[in-house]
């Protein structure tokens, strides 16, 4: 029997999906499991969208253009107007989901070899995606101690090579909520510049930011206009993750073209995804300033739970619906399998993703996890009791 | 400005979309594009199908499972059961088309240097998944005068070497329309047993085979079991192509668990496609019957009309709704770009696939073009006077 390729089985697994079976094993055996592992929305998809999908009349569900639909990514134009940046709808690539407009940024930007740096912890597809590609992530080590805040400019100076072509940023950051402003991205905007890198930015998040802190997007860096790849998606903006509808904008020519020729192998993005997409645009504020309300009380609700669990720190995120929490354990990935296969409280367990994997220095993030808050707060705060029990009673490693 | 990758710049191009943007400009100069570069049918997608999602009563479009809904994966256990191939719904993996089955195969059987050989012409996008994949693809040459017959198994022998790790083919085929029969397969099955390949077979087109040849699906080779991956997709059998539904398929665990690192990377294939393709099983016989019997009409008339034109050399294809055709001028890659620039007839043109784009030989393919039947009748009349007359009053290259 041939074998798999050795690439597959170095491809960095993902920390939020990997103890999937279990989570099934423990509901198949009656016991509930708030999931808190995973970045999947209970908010409801707003609901002109989803009616836009009903409401369709389409007798042939046919290819789409390779780069979208005209019509939405005019829409979507508009909507990034609201944001002062202003785009042509052909600078706009429609991708399937954000996912695909990161694995087009990587083999569109990147040759294997070259090294790209991203602050740790990541999201940890970052990694997968680079790997399929070729190219090396370097780590820069943001630190738990100081609420994940970005590393000095002289941290990414020092690492980068003569393979470094890019910089990599989540931001509002998953996974530790952490929020960039503009003189952040200024400053890496002035050494991209310098080292000639790429900049790609994944806000996918950017609705989603707590107080009165702006939200600078990188498409507004006009020193490095054509260094930016924004990467972009509906999934989290609507709670429309099924739709599998993302976009990959950069004001770089060549680089659109570059891509051009990937979305063209895999033809074109979900129809009914971009029929909702467009229809979502349309979405009232109130919608967000709800969700925003919704998820802001979400965030005080954990942050204030973790305060009162002996040894556990955590901090107040500044956006996203994510945060990292310490615990008083020696192996959060043991812990975490641990929950699901030994533990229930009250019929129930909680799901979360071991630190571990969203880094990738050896050893970081042991005694750590992420904690996507994405449930309403009776469930969030019963998930909680789970958590604050389990800390109780958990045995550690070595039972 | 940092350059692109040089791996963008040497992916190859789809042959059937380079032109598009030619076809728009012609498009908009009023002029009309009758389109059998691609293989988009005009075929209305199944009635029940359209209405399970217009019927859905989603609150939340969620992410699915990364293999796809278990509901799907067991209704589409019983489709295989009606072509004689037992599967458990743990041994099909739900992708985003089946371009995305392809792309996860390249990278779960294949490391960057690893070689495939595969009988040319091929759909051109095999060529621009395995180079993002690192891979080369070998081609067997298959001759437009034996009607494009697979090669004796003495061919691919031959080019069997240290790093040749698969046997990649489509069948029924496209381009060429060809159709494998149950001793062609058994003969590249002992083949691939004997040097431990991979054999992957494309079957998105196992509905549409002429006359009463049966299909044999490489699923039922159980003389190498675990070799065989096999690649679906709901885009032609339903008329589906936007919803964006696929399957990778194969009775290999350790290849399932490769494919699922990279099907959690992208996290899951789109919902809405999902809801469709699980009621589109349901489909009954007679929509085939009727679906059928109009391409089998479009490919008669489509042979029929090839054959009164000087110079014109084609064939009647076996299955699949693709046809080559050897036309009398020195460049089909000029011939079809003239066609959307320079001409037209009664205010029309018609848009061809260039066949040099479906060889990795050098040079093969100049003279011919892949016409996809995908237009009714009238229309496809329409597209062979267009066709007839640029023959006719044709240039050719050197003007």
């Amino acid at each position: 029997m041939p074998a798999v390729s050795q690439r597959s089985s170095s491809t960095p697994q993902s920390p939020f999906r990997k103890f999937a079976p279990l989570a099934e094993q423990a509901k198949a055996a009656g016991k509930r499991v708030y999931h808190l592992n995973i970045g999947q929305p209970d908010i409801h998809t707003p609901a002109q969208a989803l009616q836009a999908v009903k409401d369709n009349q389409l007798q042939v569900i046919e290819y789409s253009l390779g780069e979208g639909n005209l019509s939405y990514r005019r829409k979507l134009a508009d909507y990034y107007r609201q944001l002062s940046v202003s785009l042509q709808p052909d600078q706009i690539m429609v991708t399937t989901g954000a996912s695909e407009a990161l694995l087009f940024a990587m083999f569109s930007c990147f040759d294997a070899g070259d090294e790209l740096l991203s602050p740790e912890p990541f999201y940890a597809i970052y990694h997968g995606f680079a790997h399929m590609a070729g190219v090396e992530l370097r780590p820069i080590t943001c630190h738990f101690e100081e609420d994940f805040r970005l590393p000095s400019i002289d941290d990414f100076a020092r690492s980068i090579g003569p393979r470094t072509r890019d910089i990599l940023l989540c931001n509002p950051n998953n996974p530790t909520g952490c929020l960039y402003e503009e003189p952040s991205l200024r400053a890496l905007a002035a050494l991209a510049r310098q080292h000639d890198l790429y900049l790609i930015v994944d806000e996918v998040y950017r609705e989603f930011i707590f107080g009165d802190r702006p939200f600078f997007s990188a498409l507004r860096l006009d020193e490095i206009r054509e260094q930016v790849v924004v990467v972009d998606s509906v999934s989290k903006r609507y709670s429309a993750c099924g739709a599998r509808i993302g976009a990959l904008i950069t004001y770089n020519r060549a680089l659109l073209d570059a891509a051009d020729r990937y979305a063209k192998l895999r033809l074109s993005p979900p129809t009914y995804g971009q029929l909702l997409a467009e229809a979502a645009l349309d979405t009232p504020p109130a919608y967000f300033a709800a969700v925003k309300a919704e998820y802001d009380r979400r965030r005080q609700l954990v942050y204030h739970r973790l305060q009162q669990m002996p040894g556990v720190s955590s901090y107040l995120p500044g956006g996203a619906f994510y945060c990292f929490a310490r615990l008083p354990i020696d192996s959060a990935d043991h812990f975490c399998r641990w929950l699901l296969t030994d533990f229930s409280h009250q019929g129930a367990t909680v799901m979360l993703a071991p630190g571990e994997g969203f880094y990738a220095t050896p050893g970081l993030g042991r005694q750590e996890v992420r904690i996507a808050y994405v449930l309403n707060e009776r469930d969030l705060s019963a998930a909680m009791d789970c958590l604050a029990e389990a800390l109780r009673v958990y045995p550690g490693v070595g039972d």
